[in-house]
């Protein structure tokens, strides 16, 4: 049997024992195929020669191997391997009897489909098109540009042996030149100490979240609003409070009536563009909630995600810009501004929460990719992203306004929306659907579009849903139209 | 006043009231320095004229900027921009006085100079060595391959269009090969939907983790055991039990003690080159684990990130290869293989578990680097990484006998060491030394090291550190031993 001696080798030298060593080998053996279930193998004799070994060091392997259950002696017809092993299925880890189930809690209830756009990895949906829920047009991004400024930042030695360590907080070099961009276009007058890169807003969300709130705690959030968010914070066991979303953003006398009855932590707030409703929060409102932020003592979660992306007026300074308290946790992402699949994020606080923030991150994510981030910092310090954002702005409100236009002209009486000042998909509601009739039948036609059921709660169904335009070019956009006129 | 009208676009078609996009716009040129402090303004009359606007809309934006504090109308003097506005200062966020601090929990207590290699994003230690933790050598790493990768996905039209938006378990590809990989590698019998993609370990301990423990959970660990892992247990308020570790790993007689008297719902175990004292699990205490976790109903965490660094003999296979009741959850990464700073590390679990974890992380990192994702599977198809792996391999076991061979023949008495079987460091034992000294000293003459304090309990001072000799080649590990010999 000249195969086992192929199959096993010895290393002499080695701190495992030898018997040990020979029934790791069979085991990997077996594993991969290479012997066979039910093969009948030689004695221990014949095998100890073969492999140059002590014969008792054989028959320990054996009786190793026996006991583990991979082989069988059965008296006077030798030895041979099991054939019953259950381990060669490829589905073997799920196909065992499970003695019990990993005692895990219930099931977080993301549905992907609701939440982020319906995951394409392995594309099923090549060749449909897609009304997400607001995302930018992926073909557009500058990632043959991002990938040269890799290349030109893994060339430095000094980035070679070092900065592959990265640090929890971000580069050095994207948090200074974060805080200059975020300086210029939002009015945060910050140093980059006051910065946090993360892996797109959702990690913010999440991080800023679970350092301010316990088990039990109350949060408010807006009616309806981003599910994205909202299910972080039943992840993290926050009891949410809504308060109604009109066409100003979040009711403020519905905030201060439950501050009064409640000892609220947090609110998370979209001022820009506020998901799904595309309102923008007025001036008045939001000086209104930093008053409320301090008299109440809670903390702010402003996600301003879409900022950059405003196509009537200039997009209103931040409410972190007039923060005078400390109480705003500003998150802000590029995801929007490049693409979902580049995961760079940022979380501005004082720089006593930005340390606490980078200290949950480690523990969760130990640190960033120090190289995507320098990548991006050169994007912005050689003016692609400026450039991009204002390329993007300028197709995107074409796409606005085509979609809306569409939406009008196309789907009339069927359809009711305010076109949106900034953002990138148009909140429409259908008065006269079942949504999620269209989003079946849509789904067989090449259209994919959300039903809208994940903004319903137990007293009110909204029947809208948020059209993505920034992704889909005319022809798409008209396509897509007329796939809903003929289902609607 | 010329100025002013530079300064200041008015939007008519806009949504936003003119009266806020002047008062917007005033903000904006106040914060950039544009509009200096002190400054005294034209009357509302003459700004209506120069901005061609009706003159009660200035009023009304004037009125609007006063009550937000940008400006003050003196009685017969006139309007003037603020003096005493404090948010010009690029320290404001600290430097205004907080009303509160927003209500976080304490600060984690990570200590960064303990946890992760030193932070070198803003090159600190440029020039200096560090004797790191047991990091690879990220000079070696295949970066222009994987760049070269990440470019050929990249031009794909279908990954432009479609896989921007990723999946939060990992592109197919990535899950694909490496089902195969693990298959070969370590005898796992998996499919793709056994795997979840995840940024390094540390986020995988963290989901799997945060899916089994409550707070107030008791979780086993070995002391001295990995305190990135400790630390996320702490901060997902588990209760921490630990069981001494020998060198044949964990004690598994105290592991069976402690079930007998809590309801223990998780073990972590580093069963390969255990972090910090390098030993490896023995096959009968895996076998002997894994039958306790079947009778008393806990979930293991295997946690293998070293896998593919061995020396001496083949590594063992993993304890998931032989679990038969689905109770391990097996947590790998690539960060070892490649360099820190390439976040891609993987979850194996029954298919239940996996979309548990998948669905957890969306709620903390929304989905992962899909491009990076399947330019890392191309370097596996492509045999990139088997061969950078190998040649890795042959490489660390040259580093790893010259620094045990440097340590006994230069420090001899003052250390106490065992050659490791694998891994990337050796845990040295300085009997006589005080070592935050020699580390504070160590690092005046260019050499980082630390002092081990991390693993001392209140009732034992271990007095070891681990120091990393793969990414130190011969001369730098000379250099290194040469400054602690003159120091000890």
């Amino acid at each position: 049997m000249q195969l086992l001696e192929e199959l096993i080798t010895i290393d002499h030298q080695a701190d495992t024992p030898i018997y040990l060593q020979i029934t790791n080998a069979f085991i990997h053996n077996i594993r991969l195929g290479r012997l066979r279930k039910g093969l009948k193998l030689p004695g221990s004799r014949e095998v100890a020669d073969l492999l140059r070994i002590n014969r008792m060091t054989m028959v320990a392997a054996y009786d190793e191997l026996q006991a583990q259950g991979w082989i069988e002696m059965a008296p006077r017809r030798g030895t041979f391997i099991k054939k019953d092993l259950p381990i060669l299925s490829p589905k073997r880890i799920d196909a065992v009897q499970h003695a019990f189930t990993i005692p895990g809690k219930p099931l977080f209830p993301l549905d992907e489909r609701k939440i982020i756009p319906v995951s394409a990895s392995e594309f099923p949906e090549a060749g449909k098109i897609i009304f997400n829920d607001g995302f930018p047009d992926s073909r557009l991004a500058p990632v043959e540009e991002l990938i040269r400024s890799m290349r030109s930042f893994a060339k430095l030695s000094v980035h070679k042996k070092y900065l592959m360590y990265g640090g929890a907080q971000g580069t050095g070099l994207l948090r200074e030149t974060l805080a200059e961009f975020l300086s210029d276009t939002r009015g945060l007058p910050i140093t980059p100490g006051n910065i946090l890169i993360t892996r797109g807003a959702q990690m913010g969300i999440y991080l800023a979240a679970s350092i301010v709130l316990d088990p039990g705690d109350p949060i408010i959030v807006g009616e309806p609003g981003y599910s994205g968010a909202n299910l972080t914070f039943i992840q993290l066991g926050a009891r949410i409070h809504s308060v109604p979303v009109d066409e100003d953003g979040i009711n403020i006398d519905a905030v201060e009536k439950l501050c009064r009855s409640k000892k609220i932590r947090m609110v998370y707030v979209i001022p820009h563009h506020h998901n799904p409703t595309t309102v923008t929060l007025t001036p008045e409102r939001r000086i209104r909630l930093l008053e409320l932020s301090v008299k109440y003592k809670f903390a702010i979660i402003e996600d301003d995600y879409d900022y950059d992306f405003h196509y009537s007026s200039k997009p209103m300074m931040p409410m972190a810009s007039l923060d005078r308290h400390g109480t705003v946790i500003y998150i802000g992402t590029l995801t929007k501004t490049l693409a979902p699949a580049i995961r760079i994020g940022f979380m501005v606080a004082p720089e006593s929460f930005i340390r606490q923030a980078t200290s949950l991150r480690k523990a969760l994510d130990t640190q960033g990719d120090s190289l995507i981030e320098n990548a991006i910092a050169g994007l912005y310090k050689d003016g692609v992203i400026t450039r991009h954002i204002k390329k993007s702005v300028r197709l995107y409100k074409e796409r606005r306004d085509h979609l809306c236009r569409l939406l009008q002209e196309e789907l009339g009486r069927h359809v009711s929306f305010r076109t949106p000042e900034g953002g990138m998909s148009v909140w429409t509601q259908f008065p006269h659907t079942d949504m999620v009739k269209l989003s079946r039948a849509a789904y067989g036609k090449g259209l994919i579009i959300r039903d809208g059921t994940e903004y319903d709660t137990p007293t009110r169904k909204y029947n809208s849903v948020r059209l993505g335009f920034a992704s889909l070019n005319f022809k798409e956009q008209e396509q897509a139209v007329d796939i809903i006129k003929r289902l609607v």
